[in-house]
Order: structure tokens, then sequence, then C-alpha cells
């Protein structure tokens, strides 16, 4: 049985649960190496004490969940089926005890787990797992960070081929459309969140959208981007000045981020906490009066997806543990004017933090890509 | 205040429910007009019997949010603020009663329900809205059926970009990612799901996923796709013939699912059940023997997701009303052998079905859009 299960059975063990339910795509991926979204459909691992782990899928992905997984046992249901009768049918089947359940409270919707009570009327639905199961995702293994830096790869990637085609006149979702082209064609599939791709004072929003604006002479290109990789997200940040001079304002806001971002990095170390690492960015900032426009966190953590923990900000105190994976980026924002982030995700050991991207952060950095 | 907010207050006032919160991002932009994904963050919809509405949003939000929402106060929170405080202090403050509350059970989480029960914990916090707004979401308003009709056009576009790129060789990422190239360029910037362009067998997977399999002749060709545009979906599938000769079987297969999807579309008409439309192409490929390789519901609802009701299923006894809009899409999926698939959304009236969608289905139609 692979070691994730192992724990998680364990825990069962250790905390008297019967069954563990589970319905969160990144969890089931997690634990069985199957990657599904099923929409409104039911797909489920459950977990048990003492019997082989089970996975419940929508019958149009029957077929494709066997091939992947080989240590659970596949079972599935029809459209016109009710998923919660045959699950209950299926325990029934294999006769486990069904007393106490554990499910993962910061997914399971208040409709499911109402299902699961009234198909299991005498159990007790009630220990939550998300905790659990965020930290058993929280430190990384060596192959994990090994497929991160891939998926970093990318990233850096894409953010050359966007840096290489801006040209006065073209729009934000032109090069949008020519990075993703470009790696659809070298086999990158998708995304980690949608692309983005800001010109101006676009870029003052954190979290715009792209339109037909078309790039001046002497403004800021923010680019903030990732890609799925065997499973795993990479992200980074870039603001590229495009053209020749910038204003002491671009200057300044942009040397000020870049030396947040900077510090940041060098200090983070391992036990520091979560608050002290965003601290170290923010004063820097503050310091020199942006600081209410500096407003997020400094970072997030990153995995299976681009949102998870651990979540770098004022309040957690959590300490930063060995092969945690996530980002440092600091931004300032001024409304309508100019808004400059710069971001890399990376691992901390006992080295340090060290860097999934690397496409530099000079702010002419974008001049020695353009293709001519 | 607009209509559908009116409906709700209505609801409350009948039901005697004192606060609705509301925190699907689907919901908040049908009833408020902002549109945003806010991950792991709180952004929610708080109306009240008697008070103005309320919308939460991260402070990162705000000032986007406040843009588009007129009659809604926006209030919100930073990355280090417990949400839920704010929102108590806000409730205290606009002193409106706070008894009895409505949430989305289908969408609220039990831990966010939870946070909000130890927060109000003299309220009870029971009622569910899931179905109430379904309902008010499942029959279109005329402005929306001619926004659905404009996403229809692109996707209808998305195939003829498909179509006309067709060649041995090719591989099926490189086809999503010139379709979605094309796209991006005239404006549009988000796809409805993940594009689908499946080659031969790969297409013998209803969920299947493009990669670097190469075209060959006499092969199908299932593209399954759609766009958001102005916050509506569209959705479209099309299994064209790619070649000159296909084989008794090939023929077979595609005009049984052909027969189904014709006669389907044909036959639907107002106040028929959803299980009887099902049944209709069901029928027709159950009697020549496929039935259980049509492993998936005749169709879904369509607005402002590609994954919304009503459900055309067995056991769905629901009377199809006007202004439904719905896929029709039959299947019949061979493991390993072949996959055909067609598919098209529309919306009900008194005089029928109309697709959103025209792209012709005769089996050689690929053959029309190829650029020479």
């Amino acid at each position: 049985m692979n070691e994730r299960i192992k724990i998680i059975t364990q825990k069962m063990k250790d905390d008297n649960i019967d069954i563990a339910f589970f319905n969160n795509p990144m969890v089931i991926n997690f634990l069985t190496g199957y990657k599904s979204e099923p929409h409104e459909r039911i797909l489920a691992v459950l977990l048990f004490k003492n019997h082989a782990p089970l996975l419940f899928t929508p019958a149009l992905e029957y077929e494709d969940a066997k091939k992947v997984t080989k240590e659970f046992e596949v079972f599935s249901y029809h459209d016109t089926e009710n998923p919660w009768d045959i699950i209950k049918r299926k325990i029934h089947e294999i006769n486990v005890p069904e007393k106490t359940w554990a499910v993962e409270k910061d997914f399971l919707t208040v409709s499911r787990k109402e299902a699961l009570e009234n198909s299991f009327p005498d159990s007790h639905i009630q220990y939550d797992f998300s905790h659990f199961l965020e930290k058993l995702r929280l430190q990384k293994t060596s192959d994990e960070i090994a497929i991160m830096k891939e998926a970093g790869f990318w990233a850096d990637e894409a953010i050359k081929i966007g840096a290489s085609i801006l040209k006065t006149g073209i729009t934000e979702l032109e090069v949008v459309a020519q990075i993703e082209y470009e790696l659809k064609k070298r086999g990158i599939n998708e995304m980690s969140f949608d692309t983005m791709v800001l010109f101006g004072s676009n870029a003052a929003s954190p979290h715009g959208t792209p339109g037909t604006t078309p790039l001046k002479e002497n403004q800021f290109v923010l680019f903030d981007l990732g890609v799925m990789y065997k499973g795993y997200a990479s992200d980074i940040t870039r603001t590229l000045f495009f053209g020749s001079t910038p204003t002491d304002k671009q200057e300044k806001i942009y040397h000020l981020v870049l030396q947040a971002h900077n510090d940041a990095m060098e200090k983070a170390t391992l036990n520091m906490s979560a608050e002290t690492l965003d601290g170290i960015a923010r004063d820097i900032i503050s310091r020199e009066g942006y600081g209410k426009y500096f407003n997020h966190r400094l970072g997030h953590g990153l995995g299976q997806s681009v949102h998870e923990f651990p979540s770098i900000m004022q309040g957690n105190t959590m300490p930063l543990l060995k092969n945690m994976c996530f980002s440092i980026e600091p931004g300032i924002y001024i409304q309508d004017d100019i808004g400059v982030r710069i971001e890399d995700c990376g691992f901390l050991d006992e080295n340090g933090f060290h860097s999934f991207t690397s496409f530099p952060t000079n702010i002419n950095a974008y001049r020695e890509f353009i293709s001519e």
C-alpha cells in the first residue's frame, strides 16, 4: 500500500475512525494517482481501518480510473442511479464497521454531508481530516519537488515566449494566446490558472483580466502565469519594462518591490514563522510609505494547485518547515496608475529558499529575449 | 433593485428568513454582475428582508467589485483579518434580525457553515436555497438567450478552425492550441471547459485528454469544446471523419448517433419530461444493440456554466419548460476502438428546440472547411 494511505490508515486506527470519505479531486489524485474533475458527479475515495481502499467514480470514468489505480478497487454508478445508495450497498457488502466517519470539511458540501447522514443514520460523520490532509500535502517529497522544478522550467519558458513577442500595438490577449499556443505545441496542455498579461495601469488590479489593450512604449508588462506539469502547478510573476526610459516613479516602485522580493528570498529559513517572512518584505515597502498599496499576503503554498498551504501572511504563526513549497510575491498597486509584482515559488530547506523559476528580474530583462 | 434580488427577497419574507448568505461565484455573478473566482478566500452576497443587499469581498477585489455593482454595498476583509468577524461586525452595525439564515447547501462547505454557526451561535443556519436558486437560473431570459446564441456562434467558429487545419500527422494538442490561439486573437479569452480534441480510439473515453497522438487517414476526430462569452457558456461536440472512406462500422455507428441526436432535437417539446427526451435518443441506440456503449445521460443544462440543471436523464421526471437551455449529446464509446458523440445545446420554446450551434453534422463535414 502506498505510504500516504498507510499514514491515513494509521491515524484512523489511532483516532478510532471506521471510514474516511474524501471527495476532493486533488486529495483523490494525491492518494490514488487518478486525476479527474467530476463536476457535479460524485468521485470519492473511501478508506477503512482493515479493508483495502475503494475508489468510487461516475460510470463514464470507470475504465480510466481502473487503468491508473492498482491498489484501489474501483466501483461506479450510472447517472440514473443514486450514488449514495451504491456507496451504502458497497459498504454493507464488504461488511466493515461504519460508526465513525472522517471527512474533509473544507471541501465537503453541506448537501453531501447530509446525503451521507441520510444513508448512514446511525453513523457519526463529524470528524474533520481537513488539516490533517493539508499537513500531509504540505511538506513535499523529493519526487514532488523534482516535478515542481520541471513545472517551474515551463513557467520560465512561458515568460521567455511572452517577452520575445512584445511590440508596440500588440494586445494583452494576443500575448496570452501566443504563450499558450507555443506551450501547447511543446506538450504543455494546461495552465495552472488563467494566464495574466496586463499592460500599464491595467496591472494596478492584482486580479486583472487581459483584454484588447494595445501595448505602448515605456509601459510595464505584468506576466502572472504557471503551468500544470504531471499534476503539479508552477507560478511566476514578472513585471517587464517595455521601452527605453522608465520614469523615476516606475524605477522607484520597481526596485522597491524587487528589494522586498530579494530580501524575503534571501532571509527565508527553516522554522521562521510565515508571518515573519511576510513582515520582512512588507517592512521594506511600508518604510517607503507604500504599505497600503501592498494589499495582499506575501505568498501562498504551491503543489497540486496554486492555492494551498502554507499561507505567508500576517497572523500565520506556522513555522516554515523543510520542503514546504510557497510563493514570495510582493507587489505595489496604485489604482489607475501602476502595478508591479515580482514572484517566485520554491521550496525551503536547511540551505534556504530554492526557487523553481529563474527568469531574470532586472528591469530591462525583456530585452534579452526579443526575437530579432 | 434588480428583478432577481426582488424575487429572492420576496421568498425570504414568505419563508421568514432573516439573512440569505450565498458564496457560490456563479450565483454572485448572477445576482450582482460581478464575476470572480476567489479560490480559498471568501466572496459572498448577503441579502436581507428589509435592508439593501451587501457584497463581501477579499480586500484585493474591493475596487473591481465596486465598479461593477451599483445596488450592492461592498465591504471587504484583508488576508490578515478573520472574514467571519468582519461579517459579524457588519451585520451588527446595520442592525438587522439574524435569527434564521438561508444558504446554498449544494455549494457551502461544512467548514464554512460551521464558521457561520460559531459567529452566530443563536442563529438557525439550516434553510437550503439550493433548489430555489437553481430554479431561478433554469429558465433563461431573452437577454440571456441572446448572449448564449453569441457564445454558440463562437463554438461553431472554433470547430471551423479545428476542421480547417486537420492534416495527417498533426497532434491533438496542436489542434487544441491552434483553436484557442485563433479564438484569443479574436477576443475570446476563456473556454467553458478544457478543449477536447481526440483522434480515433482516443475518443472512446467520454472524458479523454488530448495528447501527442498524430492524426492518421480514415480516423474520426472528436471535438468537444465551448467558450465563455459575457459570463455564459457554449458547448458543442462534433465527430468529423478525416479521410475518404469510412468503414461500414464507422458509418453505422456515426449514423446511429446522428439519428439519435436528430430525433431528440426534433421531438423535444415543452412539458415533455427530461427522462422522456433521454429515452427518445437512448431507444434508437439500444434498439441496435449499442445501449451499453451510451454510458452517460443525454444532456445537461447550460448557462453560466456547462454543468447545471436540467439534467436530461432517466429518473428525472422534471418537465422541460420554456427557455430552459440544455445539451442533446448522444454517444457511443467502444473501449480502445471507437468513440462518436454529436452535441448541440439550445433552448426550448413552444416551437421546439432551437440550437445555439449549427456546424454541419454530415459525416464529411470537415471537407467544407479545409483551408486550401
